[in-house]
């Protein structure tokens, strides 16, 4: 039978985020707002004007903005200008047009005034009025007197000149409308590039004319079109983003020594990686004939991409295959190069002009540092806030990226904290601190496919938007969280299905059986994290990613907000009442649900390693039941009882099936307090 | 906070649908089955050959085939035959191509051979392939051993040869996509006839080359290109599917006059019609220009179209126009035509021979038939089996229609018990009866726009699908909803968006506010039934169809299986205990529902209607726990209480915001099960 859906007891205790709010929906928060008086009422004589410069893609984007209010409030609205001698209820008005090819630092800015019977939007070139657009459509609400915009005047531009989305395809292939959406989604809060990562030891993305074996031998038939490549550009260029292509190198390059070994440091033959990890094959820095394919690859690629940065990779390089070639060791003698970084660095001082020539400036993760290079490389940290503040230091520019890692299945409150300009980097100069450009979320792709990557990227990675928009000051974690919801909502109906795809993944687990029972589990766990999958067992990149790890979301919106009602309960001055009845409405669903689940545990070689947790969940429900009798009794529960409690904790909190139980500290914390501790 | 998801305690109670069950969820259900002993193991071994006749289409069918495998199990899969030397898991083999141009009546048998080490698909032409596809991957289940079909002996053939869905696309415009998902969806259950409504009083959709003020004037701008046209036939033949055109005539024609008022009855001007129902304009069939016009039309459209059916409507024509022309008055004078029929008929007899001369058959409604047309028209009977019976005896052929209007929001089961060849049909000879060629559900697009139309096709089609393709004897109607069940999720699967469509229009419903209890009570309403909506209030084509009435299911599957509950819990001969249970928990999660739906009603002006439906649901809950504590407890309920809650009754189930509350006929049951009746 279909799920039964008992919504929300939540709403009657007011520690959590519910329904009753004064803030507006916006993701990335503006820089600077006033509320007005009133509201602007969008029905079906809503018109947008487009005023001043006028250029196709900002008809499109008009096209587009119209199809999404269409969506939002569910009126059919026309796209046709207003009537002659008749006022807008948008208003558009840009002066000029932006660069050709976007570039780094360019104005997005914009002013948006909504008052009780129009708004205006103004902005320097079409990169602001984009911007600004996205903010209308988050303006836009019901009420009892229908959908409306608040009466507003904001002025809005971003903290940071470069806020990026890094997405893998190599590991995993991910095909164009992946692509698309996810520029889609950065679109809707505002992120300016997106980083594509086309080359690693498990293929090679990009159709290179020169070079077909790339794609014959390194690409498993896996590959973007330089067609699609130039639509994709486009497409994000519509969208006000930029696109920097990475190629990795020296390492992280098997895919492309598959079909040109003879550029390895040792003679081969290569076979495309189908491991994760950092491997041995490394391109041999001390033959010319290296850069004489690399100035031919890189005029052909460069030529792909307008963008002015071009990303060299340029991590994890482990040097075992230098170390083992004899005329290796030899060159770096003769060059006085002492180790591998230092060979590393010879080799960044060659290909930096060979990127250079072809109209390139550089970008590289932290190791392509070295002293010598020149000042406009970017540096993306994955190393953290230190390397970059001594990247600044020594005048080169830099982005984080250290904190920002979606793969590694952290929370969004977590990226939330993470700050460019905090930590190593607080104690910077005002020049040093101009070099921190900002910052770029990263998804690598060893544990996600074309099915469930959107929902690993999504909604959290809006959370790092904002960080990297917003006034420093914006840090209200609660606030964060419950407007993470409304872009979710957003980006659902920007077809990235991350709901959808959950939910579709749940389904083929459950099969024939409900759905509910897995669902209500799949509620309150999440991934293991950091890079505990690796060592749960062997991946390859034929595993199928087909598991509840896999279909679980990211974060457990039930485990956080259980935590808040277990301190509303605890700690709360008003409505401990209802916050206990609530944790104890949970508690019961928890205790009933394994007796729910079982039959379709053991139906399923899918499911049955979710036994323990499932056990377990309901034990916690049973757990906390009592413990929850012993607090409103006032009776103190026995020594032996509270022992027996506390290690079981210790063992519900343990991975199991690669999932964690999030709800195991409230609980505990039930315990505690029924203990009087 | 989100939904808490109570999963289900529908499992412990054996009368309703659950997890275990014997059956496969084949939809429709094939002609024979054997079963056979073990399975066929799905995994990463999974290899595809195509042996014997090959061409281009069945090669993409192979492709997407393979795709479906790989989203179904979540295994990546190769699309690579098997290796020289070794055994594909699935060898399809055929012998020869099918019809360049789909034929009515093609062979469309199969066989699907599966042993536990491998299976056989074999077919007379690719039409049979791409039925027998279908069919195994419907068998693909999970179980504990792994991903597997079972080893089973299918010999199928449909039981009819026109088995069609009509989309209209001229009361809401649907775009390209929303066409090409409604041809997967029939693809998968087998479906062979999409017949496009293509024109009418409120839109002419395809283009014209030769008459482009249809387009500049009768369109809006929605318009399918000629090259749109050409795709869409291509990916309809790509899965087996006849693209049958329709062309409205000579009434629900106003969009065509709207291009060409001197085709019309009376001088005009006209414009594209903003509401529903019947019009007046009709084109005058009295004068030899209209069918000058009509030739020069129907000459591009057949062009476009390959099929050799072209449909002219030919339906609801009110006549008043040609009332009013005093000259048709006397063209009918002058002719000895009667009345209104015979002056269509005399269309209709200027009309076929034109699209005869353009090589194609005339298919059209009921009105098109008349006495003295030659006998290979086919008649589509709205009126139902009445009015095919009578064709047949006269010589005609027909499809049904009657019991199959989609949008008349009618149960799965309701049209599942329709069948062609049942009421006054049944009565034909053999040869009559072999006139009746199947049927054609209809999708008129009065209320569905682009964002509903899939999730009110889907999934009830596929039981019309099950009706028009299975044995008569095929009639189990809980089997049928187990099994549409498992239909609804390979849709999704597809990409229809049906649950996820449903979802996000609640969303915007909800807007900030949990969507738990809204979809609590949206579980348990349906739209109005048959065209209640008309009567309700004003619709136009520029009514938002944003209300809980347009984004809630067609049937209330809650509703349906609580009724099985009651039945079960009063009736049952085991499990009444545990039947007793889950219905007491329904009845307490809809008593606590309206608390909590109420923030939200009186929040939003789309809600608000439903605060009297959310208080009867609430209420529903409170008196059915009544009758349960009486049922229990033995004791009779005082009378008034018996009449006041029959009173009850009639008022709840009355509709509201055009929405019934389905839950009424089982509560009141235990009303009067408690009151001993």
């Amino acid at each position: 039978m279909k799920i039964l859906t008992l919504g929300s007891w939540i709403m009657i205790c007011a520690v959590v985020p519910g329904a009753a709010r004064a803030e507006l929906n916006l993701m990335p928060q503006p820089a600077q707002i006033t509320a007005g008086q009133g509201k602007l009422k969008i029905d079906q004589s809503f018109r947008l004007a487009l005023t001043g410069y006028h250029e196709p893609r900002l008809e499109r984007a008009c096209a587009r903005f119209v199809s999404r209010l269409e969506h939002l409030t569910g009126i059919p609205l026309s796209a046709e200008p207003p009537a002659v001698g008749s006022e807008a209820t948008l208003e558009i008005a840009t002066t000029a047009g932006s660069s050709p090819v976007q570039k780094l630092g360019e104005d997005e800015s914009y002013r948006l005034e909504v008052t009780s019977t129009r708004a205006r939007l103004t902005a320097a070139n079409p990169l602001g009025v984009l911007r600004g657009m996205e903010t209308f459509l988050q303006l836009v609400e019901a009420d009892k007197d229908g959908f409306s915009a608040p009466a507003i005047d904001i002025n809005d531009r971003p903290r940071f000149a470069w806020r990026g989305t890094m997405l893998d395809v190599s590991r995993h292939w991910m095909p164009v409308p992946v692509v698309e959406r996810t520029i889609d989604a950065m679109a809707a809060v505002k992120l300016n590039v997106f980083h594509w990562h086309l080359s690693d030891d498990q293929g090679f993305r990009v159709e290179s004319k020169r070079f077909p074996k790339l794609l014959e031998l390194g690409s498993d038939g896996h590959f973007y079109t330089q067609q699609q490549i130039h639509e994709v550009i486009e497409y994000a260029r519509d969208r006000g983003i930029r696109v920097v292509p990475e190629f990795d190198m020296p390492g992280h390059a098997t895919a492309l020594l598959v079909a040109h070994p003879e550029l390895a440091s040792l003679p081969g033959p290569y076979s495309i990686e189908r491991h994760w990890g950092i491997f041995d094959p490394a391109i041999d820095p001390t033959r010319d004939e290296t850069y004489q394919f690399l100035d031919g690859l890189i005029a052909e690629m460069t030529s792909l991409f307008p963008d002015e940065y071009f990303h060299i990779g340029g991590d994890e390089v482990n040097g075992k295959q230098w170390g083992a070639n004899p005329r290796i060791q030899s060159f770096m003698r003769q060059h006085g190069v002492k180790d591998n970084a230092g060979l590393q660095a010879h080799f960044n001082s060659r290909l930096q002009p060979i990127v250079t020539g072809h109209g390139k400036k550089v970008i590289g993760w932290d190791e392509v540092l070295a002293p010598g290079l020149p000042k406009d490389i970017v540096v993306q940290s994955w190393r953290g806030q230190k390397s970059l503040a001594e990247a600044a230091r020594l005048g080169y520019m830099g982005i984080l990226s250290a904190g920002y890692y979606l793969d590694l299945m952290h929370s969004a409150s977590y990226h939330y904290s993470v700050d460019p300009l905090e930590g190593e980097t607080a104690g910077l100069n005002d020049s040093e601190r101009s070099r921190i450009l900002g910052g770029e979320a990263a998804m690598w792709a060893e544990y996600v496919t074309p099915e469930n990557v959107e929902m690993r990227i999504w909604p959290r990675n809006a959370a790092i938007a904002e960080r990297l928009w917003s006034p420093q000051t914006v840090k209200d974690t609660a606030s964060m969280y419950r407007r993470l919801a409304a872009v979710r909502r957003e980006l659902d109906r920007l077809d990235l299905g991350i709901s959808a795809s959950h939910e579709l993944m749940l389904e083929r687990l459950a099969g024939n059986h409900p759905v509910g029972p897995l669902s209500a589990l799949s509620d309150v766990v999440e991934p293991v994290k950091e890079y505990a999958r690796e060592e749960a067992r062997l991946y390859t990149s034929f595993t199928p990613l087909n598991r509840l790890v896999d279909a679980t979301r990211p974060e457990s919106d039930v485990a956080r907000e259980f935590a808040l009602l277990v301190d509303g309960m605890l700690t709360g001055t008003t409505d401990r009442q209802n916050c206990r009845a609530e944790v104890r409405h949970w508690l019961e669903h928890w205790r009933a649900n394994h007796a729910l689940l079982e039959p379709s545990l053991q139906g399923s070689f899918l499911l049955e390693e979710l036994t323990p947790l499932s056990k377990d969940l309901s034990a916690l429900g049973t757990v906390g039941l009592e413990a929850l009798d012993y607090f409103e009794s006032g009776r103190k529960p026995p020594g032996a009882w509270i022992q027996q409690q506390l290690a079981f904790f210790e063992a519900a909190g343990k991975p199991r099936a690669e999932l964690l139980l999030m709800i195991v500290p409230s609980v505990q914390k039930l315990v505690e307090a029924a203990a009087g501790r």
